[in-house]
């Protein structure tokens, strides 16, 4: 590689040269040195558009001159030249990232024309509507993209014309229809910028390639990247190609396919195609296509060669791809291959079948697997034993059923899901425009395009159940509501989506748990041999325990006591404890609580026996369990103001003055965790008494169990000394009273910042650490979650103060480095500590990595991030192995 | 010294030995070394006190040995025997710990006596009324120490034989009734103890030691040692003496004295002394004593003798001194000196003078004064130009004036401190059982005892207003009042105290502010010349400002704005800019709010011309400056209960549903600080406007200013780059505006974990650093500091799960390792970083040492803890020199 050099020729580059090319580029210059039938052209490379923003958006004299030169060469390639008045040499201007960014930035087809190119072009193909029907989408394209002149003026000046001839589709307008849009588009053009529709094709170029590089800037570029979480230094490349013509007539066309179904994995050339149409047409979705199998029909010859190249691809490149291609007058040209996106089943499916056909090992299967994506395989299907009737039928588009209210518009889907309500967006198509419509809703119809429309793929990688092209709705947005047969669905009501099916039902519909499937429990089986990190789960209930352990939890990491509190039956007892006055009216209220606990923790530890169970003891601040204050407040004020003065009124009272003293400041950082244990020790002892007589019933029973005893909110070795030592007198107690002996270990939930920095010294009383990453990143940001993700988060992620959701992804820089240092710390004071994670980030992927390489014994995580966990955790040590932290997001 | 020895002779022990000796024990083998009157004895170590414990609280039979044998030595040295029938040895057993802890722990005197020797002593003295005194006294004391009796037992009996001999004193008690007093001692011992009083001296000793030991863990010294922050497992020594006996007649008698007045620190004897006595009357305080000079009269050759005494002592021990001495029949004994505890008045004074005569040097001299003790000196003194008639005179026992309402009690004293009340407590004289009341008052008033009393001893050390021995008061504490002549005052009522003129005004006196004396101005002179640190001060105002700049302030560490925006005139303006709708309808109150800000740091700057100011951008969440959810929501309710429904109905809906907006479940960790800088950068801009206006002003005017603008809970270093663009941005436009170019910095508040963590990508951004460490404090722990000192703190400290309180002491190994690890990273990414601190901590002299250690610039504290921490950072860099890292606590 050169360099200095800004431009490459397809022939000059390769696959491996990504960074650079892009990936649309890189794969381009491949597919040429593998002799696939590719137009030529050449690549600006990502390092020429980080060189455009370095130098305040120009394109410095010496790239202008790369470009110059590779023109010379494509013309050469091609025999055509740009701007001849002869078979005129035309263009496509595309972009292409490191990392896919389908639609997200612009594209310019058809370059190269002007008023005399247009004429040679219909001579040279002996069709001017075809000849007038690509300069107008150029002049549009370029208007839009380098002129910023709005999509609608355009539509406008086409429908006038249609209107003047009478015709209902653009298709049947006459050449002279075709010559007045060209002509109005021209002066509308003049009429909004002020200046004439440029006629220099050498011009048209420049600004195109300037226009592709802004376009990584665009506003739904950033929210993808951020989305994605693709980082904004990368830049685009662009690629100048010779145009081909999928609309010169019905022998040509243009389509994608996958090389296996994307939506299943099923081994298949799965995709569509369109007759006489444009590559956007198709993805678009504004056309409903034909399925590529029909190909085979019209073109036999023509599709087993894109069968044969369709092979070729998948064992060079060792994986399922997504191909771009085009036939031009029955000559194929492929304009496009990269890594195809796939649903979570399909990429199971596909990483375990590759390996069964040797195209691939374990490890690579492994790896392969979006560990983030899975969870969508565990998500709820429509229950196979209801008897449904379907309200309409689209296409299957991406898999999973979702239930929720109707909405016909982006931002209404993003009002409503933010105010926690449930929604089905349901558009004609989604564009770009929409990414935070379908973001914030459950799940996408549409009653346009195909399986590979915007709503299809974008659905599909956000593991989102879509049904596409459906066409028997009819949508009107005027009245905000659709229309199947005499069916009326108004705004607002419930829909039940099938993407599995492609079935659409009215109401609510029952849905069952998911199970692992073969082929995903075969690569979690690879995953477990691979993975140092075990996976427990966060599970407060039996049943919560019993999935867990069916996906392949190796035991509890957080069982949350707190949970039983609130359940309705045991409320009156827990408020009755907290209102006592006296240490003896609390303990009569924990008498009668025992029971109840020690039945839940026999459940419990039952249903998890031979695993261990980490049991954390009351944390919340005890109003939590009280009425609201203000509502009481404001009820006390109107008892008094009506007269009021009976017994009534004194409890409410009693109980504001109760609230009142409990309230606090800043609950987070209040009265709660071991500060509870502190200050009511008999609280923690009833339950510490509830575990144990639930292990001596258990052990009666003949089962093994392993409790771990967890200290909460322990910020320095004093508060974890004390509570060990009532945990270990209670527990002795317990023995003693009952004869029977059992093993136990009592640990503490490291979760503030100075338990961390003084972890050396709290080890010497733990016999685990378990990091609550949730209060940790609360307190190590000095962030309030339930305030900042209403608050400020939102601006801080808009305007990339932060990178990423700190409470979603774990914050290594400094959460992480907090840590670490306690890791390093505790094992030096006790090496045979025992250190895991409970917070959420432990069924986060890129956190499950950190999580590996600090050295963690476990991670636990919600029931249904169990498997993501196994997976997230056998990628770590893969990766680790290769020598990168983190797995790169996304296929490319 | 030997290993394993445990009990050491007077002469076997030195000056040095304090660790081992204790206090006490090693100044009377000192002292016995340097030839002075001693009375022989030995001490018991605190070594065996810890043994003691560490056996389950029985003395060792080795134990019980070495103390058989050095008793047989100290038979020799007196030609007693205890036990004997012929003049008899009797004991003293007294406590003495590393620290002093007066009154605090249990002494027994007269030990030995039984009833064969009482009657050895009474013909040995030839005083029969002397003997039984003294043995009645011994089973009262041996009684309560030992036996657990209560006082009053012995009281009632005293009080029924006095009845029957109808005297008013017990010295008028003939032999026959002392005998019988005797008696019914024994028989009340006896049936409350179900033993008979002990006959063998031996028994009486040993448990005596053990009662000594046991009393280090009383209530009160646990108390006192957490007040004083001396450590729990330095245990005490105890020191068994030969008595002498002050109460053989009016040739005899006891006392306490200073060789400097330990209240002012001038030069002269200091003390008191009663005739006929033993110690414990004069230190509890129950007869009112003769002042020391009267001895002169009566004994001037013992006078003269203790004199020299006093003044070798102090040459010695080359500090001032604190002396216990009795004379008996015209012999003085010498039974403790130690170095003099002092008014922090007296400690300056001293200290001053030792240097001028040569005892001590300069820094012996900075290091002897108590730097937490200086913040008194300058506390309020009683007007001298007012005109007041005091309504009573007493003793000046502990300077500066305190106002209050009048408490009798000190648990009242505690309760209505606690609800920050000032009170001042009043009571005939203070027991170590009071000391919870003192610490809550805010001056100590009492009716009888002396200078050396223990409310004056205490008040002393706490820097508490006192006047003791104020006989004109009359209290009677069933009606809770006190009379002084006709005039009565009830609890609550509102007095005046003068410590330092011993004067008593009804009402509230007018107080005036403070100034340095000369000899604080000459010591913090020379503190100023050996310390490293700056010390800046916390000032929101022109006077406050001035008032440090008074103290020594050299620079302003934080001026918050919002107390600016607090201020009743700004509080509409400030309201209207909060319940904007649009931005630009804040702007238009922002536009309003930019004069009186301006004026403000116009002001503020221009009385720090020539110094530093750091000036914090606004921090407090919003919602702080609108009204009270609850109460508005009641209004409401009620508003609407009343059939209202007009304009002032509808106002108040409309700011709840503001308030309820803006509410936060934690604001601590809320939008508040740099988030409310990036969601409204209008307001910030305004205030760095504001400030670069008024810079502009005073260049202007000739003035050298050094702003330095702040940005507050900074966590991650996006945050700061931001806010540092736009504070450079809208300086720079200032600047263009005005055409006059200023300097300014541009810094950080460090007061979150993750800023300390990733201290050194924040420090890129950063001129300097200022730790705020109250936040830090209250991150670091996870404690909100208003909900924490409310509910779980005292009992954290009660039950010493934390050694001290965080917010008042900084908490170096958990938020002094982060402060650490921030300034290193810091430093070595710009290495000309400015690091100080602004926390309330800044001002705390223990705290003060961590930051000098920690290589801070400076720390700044309020305007009236700028001398302390002048004092104190001069005393880190002595402390440093001896390669000690913290002062000891108090004086021995």
């Amino acid at each position: 590689m050169n360099e200095g050099k800004k431009v490459y020729l397809f022939s000059e580059g390769n696959a491996g040269m990504k960074k650079l090319l892009g990936g649309k580029g890189a794969n381009l210059a491949e597919m040429t040195r593998l002799g696939l039938p590719v137009p030529p052209g050449f690549v600006v490379t990502t390092e020429a558009c980080n060189d455009y923003y370095r130098q305040g958006e120009v394109l410095t004299e010496e790239l202008k001159k790369e470009i110059f030169t590779a023109l010379e060469k494509l013309q050469e390639a091609t025999g055509k030249k740009l701007g001849a008045d002869d078979n005129p040499l035309l263009l496509s201007v595309r972009s292409g990232a490191y990392f896919s960014m389908p639609g997200m930035m612009d594209t310019i087809l058809n370059l190269g024309l002007n008023e005399v190119t247009v004429e040679a072009l219909a001579s040279a193909t002996g069709n001017r509507v075809f000849a007038l029907d690509c300069y107008r989408r150029f002049i549009q394209m370029y208007g839009d993209v380098v002129m910023k002149i709005e999509h609608s003026n355009f539509e406008e000046i086409l429908h006038e014309v249609m209107a003047d001839y009478k015709v209902h589709k653009s298709q049947e307008l006459p050449v002279e229809g075709w010559a007045k849009v060209v002509a109005g588009y021209k002066q509308m053009v003049m009429a909004k910028s002020g200046e004439p529709f440029p006629e220099d094709p050498a011009e048209q170029l420049l600004n195109a390639v300037k226009a592709v590089f802004a376009s990584w800037n665009n506003q739904r570029a950033i929210v993808y990247r951020r989305l994605n979480q693709i980082p904004d230094d990368l830049g685009t490349a662009v690629n100048v190609q010779a145009m081909v013509f999928g609309n010169l007539g019905e022998d040509s066309g243009t389509g994608v396919a996958f090389t296996r179904n994307p939506s299943t994995g099923e081994k298949e050339l799965y995709g569509e195609y369109l007759f006489n149409a444009q590559g956007e047409d198709v993805v678009a979705g504004i056309r409903t296509p034909l399925p590529i199998a029909a190909l085979n029909d019209s073109m036999p010859e023509i599709y087993q060669q894109f069968k044969a190249i369709c092979h070729t691809l998948e064992q060079h490149y060792r994986d399922m791809q997504d191909i771009e291609f085009t036939i031009e007058k029955k000559k194929l040209y492929i304009l496009q291959t990269r890594t195809g996106k796939r649903t979570a089943a399909a990429a199971v499916k596909i990483a375990v079948d590759q390996v069964a056909e040797g195209i691939c090992s374990r490890e690579e299967a492994l790896l392969r697997v979006d560990a983030n994506q899975v969870e969508q395989l565990l998500h709820h299907q429509i229950d196979p034993a209801a008897k449904l009737e379907p309200l309409a039928k689209g296409l299957p588009a991406s898999p999973g059923a979702a239930v929720g209210g109707v909405v016909f518009d982006a931002n209404v889907a993003q009002e409503r899901g933010e105010r926690g309500e449930k929604v089905i967006l349901v558009r004609a198509e989604t564009t770009p425009d929409d990414i935070h419509g379908i973001v914030a809703a459950q799940g996408i119809l549409t009653s346009r395009g195909g399986m590979t429309s915007h709503a299809a793929v974008v659905a599909r990688g956000m593991g989102k159940p879509c049904v596409s092209g459906c066409e028997a709705i009819k949508i009107d947005y005027a009245t905000r509501s659709f229309q199947v047969g005499e069916c009326v669905i108004k705004e607002g009501e419930i829909i039940t989506i099938d993407g599995s099916s492609g079935n659409v039902f009215f109401g609510e519909v029952p849905l069952i748990s998911p199970r692992l499937s073969g082929e995903f429990n075969r690569l979690l089986g690879w995953a477990d041999e691979v993975r140092r990190l075990k996976v427990r789960t966060n599970a407060d209930t039996p049943a919560d325990a019993r999935k867990a352990v069916e996906f392949g939890a190796e035991g509890i990491g957080l069982c949350r006591t707190e949970h039983m509190f609130f359940e309705q039956d045991r409320l009156p007892l827990v408020q009755e404890m907290i209102l006592a006055e006296t240490t003896a009216e609390r303990q009569s209220a924990l008498d009668k609580l025992l029971p109840v606990q020690e039945g839940d923790f026999v459940q419990i530890l039952r249903e998890m026996k031979g695993k261990p169970v980490t049991i954390r003891l009351l944390d919340p601040p005890l109003h939590e369990f009280l009425p609201n204050q203000e509502e009481l407040a404001v009820e006390i004020a109107l008892l008094k103001e009506r007269g009021e003065k009976g017994v009534a009124l004194q409890d409410k009272e009693y109980l504001l003055k109760k609230v009142r003293a409990l309230a606090e400041f800043n609950p987070m950082l209040g009265h709660r965790g071991c500060r509870l244990g502190l200050a009511f020790p008999e609280i923690y002892r009833m339950q510490v008494r509830a575990i144990c007589q639930a292990v001596v019933t258990l052990i009666k029973e003949g089962l093994e169990v392993f409790p771990e005893i967890m200290i909460p909110l322990v910020g320095h070795y004093r508060e974890l000394e004390e509570m060990r030592r009532m945990v270990l007198e209670e527990g002795g107690q317990v023995m003693a009273e009952t004869g029977v002996r059992f093993n136990y270990t009592v640990g503490t939930m490291i979760e503030l910042p100075r338990a961390c920095v003084t972890a050396g010294r709290i080890a010497e009383h733990a016999d685990f650490f378990s990091f609550g990453t949730n209060d940790l990143t609360q307190t190590t940001f000095g962030f309030s979650r339930d305030d900042a993700e209403g608050k400020f988060l939102p601006l801080y992620l808009e305007q990339k103060i932060l990178p990423e959701n700190p409470f979603v992804v774990l914050d290594q820089e400094g959460v992480g480095a907090l840590i670490k240092q306690a890791v390093s710390a505790g094992r030096a004071a006790r090496p045979e500590l025992k250190v895991g994670i409970c917070g959420e980030h432990g069924g986060e992927p890129r956190s499950i990595s950190f999580c590996h390489r600090a050295g963690l014994d476990y991670v636990s995580c919600s029931p249904f991030r169990v498997p993501v966990a196994r997976l997230a955790a056998a990628q770590a040590v893969l990766l680790e192995r290769e020598g990168n932290a983190e797995l790169s997001r996304g296929s490319v």
